[in-house]
């Protein structure tokens, strides 16, 4: 059993983009230093949950680490798994061996690292739209008798408390608070019944979407307005199934400004995740760290009353039960 | 200049895909072993045309290859600069440098290699649609003021003679020979003017289609429709864009069966390649190895009267000038 109390963050440097956030938004609650300001969610000694980081020590190279018990440090695994967790994911190793190898390691406190997305450069970002009851009625549609799969390049990803850019090719760039499945095992071909064997574990996602270029512009594909750069921050850290007992039944919110403005669970979704691998298997091979997005419950900017839409200075905060907090600022295209 | 002759192709073994293609196929016009089936474009001694393959003396181990002027040989330049084109194209070394490193190596004969696509897992695959003015007219619609992009994932990509799987989930299998830019630099916010700059070269590429997935399924979303396993034939050369003059300016070609379906020219391109990179850096990265497909001339086969569509054992030959020549089978679904 987790709840969500997390780890407190603190981010090295004035000029840190989180520092910049906290700094500049009179919209946080809380400051980072405050024990109450916990984005990871604290787990049992079962723990295994994956992040992505770098260090003062190491500069940009990227490491890969898991997080301790109550979320408060990171034990560094790259030298025996690489620093990327997709490497890890590939290679299979159980997680008694995991843990056998952080335990070696000294580890370090979550404030002195900078994380990253714990997953980049996946193949693949497939998301589902329409999944949620709730987001179907706010927008007038009936449920949908059959999924509808979209993508986004992985060129969008940016980290758990990384700035989102308010392109300045639309002025409407919209919140879709996701839960993020992240394949485990090659799959082709999978039944529903043996889907979720392929399953690695789970991260926060925002879909973050141009919703002028996605309904309006470019043919009514949803490519363009769903692929600007920065519109996929994940994290913060991928929680491995064996820590969720129910993928199907999590709180999901986001709010903006520090206003609620989602709040679901994911036992609404139309399409569950064994039925979203088994459908999209059939003509299409999943690989080791391919994220699905898993669609948004009710409460987006476009269809509130009037719209909504996010400006340069917005907060977002997401977050999902038992799988963490990502907090992502909104900012002006340079 | 350079024509379109190329190199005898052979494969290894009475295993391999295309031996099978040319075993039982009666449309194929030359065997393998015959000159004047030759797959690649002959070139001047400015040649740098690059491609990955494997042996029997290493396996399953990917090989990157320069080819001979005559396209009769490769050498392999994998020690240097790994066996990816991509790792190569990001290192940026210069042509001089790349040729000094093959003229090092003894070449093997082509017909003793066995070539998969040049490019493999590049980060995107960004596809314009309706981009020549007769693919637009054969199915009424207007010339677009503004292009429409999608996507394609990786696992798409196949070898230049390797089978194209007819999904059994569609009856719609459709061809769409496109000319395919890959990206040779980061590329965000590029102008016009700047965008050539960012192109490493060309290659010859099949757009498979399922239609009734990427028209009546999945909400009217191309995405499935599109990237169905298979469904991205690339090659057999990815050519360096010195050897190509004006890509603006090349005659695109697709049989079926021996029949020719598609005869057009890139001439005919609404949007041309700078436009492309300009219009969709304005919101996305390039990456270096990134595949842009430029369209499809008129002639696909959903269009035709009556439509016709692809089944298993037919034989899809697709011909750009001075880039080269690929045929792929359609299989039934395993």
């Amino acid at each position: 059993m987790t709840t969500i109390v997390g780890a407190a963050l603190r981010t090295r440097g004035a000029s840190s983009r989180l520092s910049t956030i906290l700094a500049s938004s009179s919209t946080i609650r809380c400051p980072p230093t405050s024990p109450s300001c916990r984005f990871f969610s604290k787990s049992s000694s079962k723990a295994m949950r994956f992040v992505q980081y770098r260090t003062g020590a190491t500069g940009a190279r990227q490491l890969l680490g898991v997080l301790s018990e109550d979320g408060s440090k990171v034990s560094d695994i790259s030298e025996r798994y690489g620093g990327d967790l997709i490497t890890l994911i590939r290679a299979e190793p159980s997680l008694e061996e995991v843990k056998a190898t952080a335990s070696k390691v000294t580890p370090v406190a979550i404030g002195d690292v900078e994380l990253v997305a714990p997953v980049t450069n996946p193949q693949k970002i497939l998301c589902v739209g329409l999944n949620y009851s709730g987001h179907c009625e706010e927008q007038n549609k009936p449920i949908p008798k059959e999924p509808m799969f979209f993508s986004k390049y992985a060129t969008t990803i940016v980290g758990p408390y990384d700035d989102v850019i308010a392109h300045r090719i639309s002025d409407q760039i919209d919140w879709e608070v996701e839960l993020a499945v992240i394949i485990g095992k090659k799959a082709k071909s999978v039944s529903k019944a043996n889907a979720m064997e392929h399953v690695f574990g789970y991260t926060v996602a925002q879909d973050i979407s141009a919703r002028d270029w996605q309904k309006q512009r470019n043919g009514g594909q949803f490519l363009i307005g769903k692929s600007m750069d920065t519109f996929c921050p994940l994290g913060p850290a991928v929680v491995h199934k064996s820590l969720v007992a129910d993928p199907h039944a999590l709180s999901i919110k986001c709010s903006v400004n520090g206003v609620e403005k989602q709040n679901g669970s994911t036992g609404e979704l139309i399409f569950r995740i064994d039925d979203i691998i088994q459908r999209v298997t059939e003509s299409i091979t999943l690989l080791p760290g391919d994220v699905i997005l898993t669609g948004t419950p009710a409460g987006v900017g476009m269809h509130r009353k009037p719209a909504e839409f996010l400006k340069p200075g917005d907060v977002i905060d997401s977050e999902i039960e038992k799988i963490g907090k990502i907090k992502n600022k909104v900012v002006a295209d340079a």
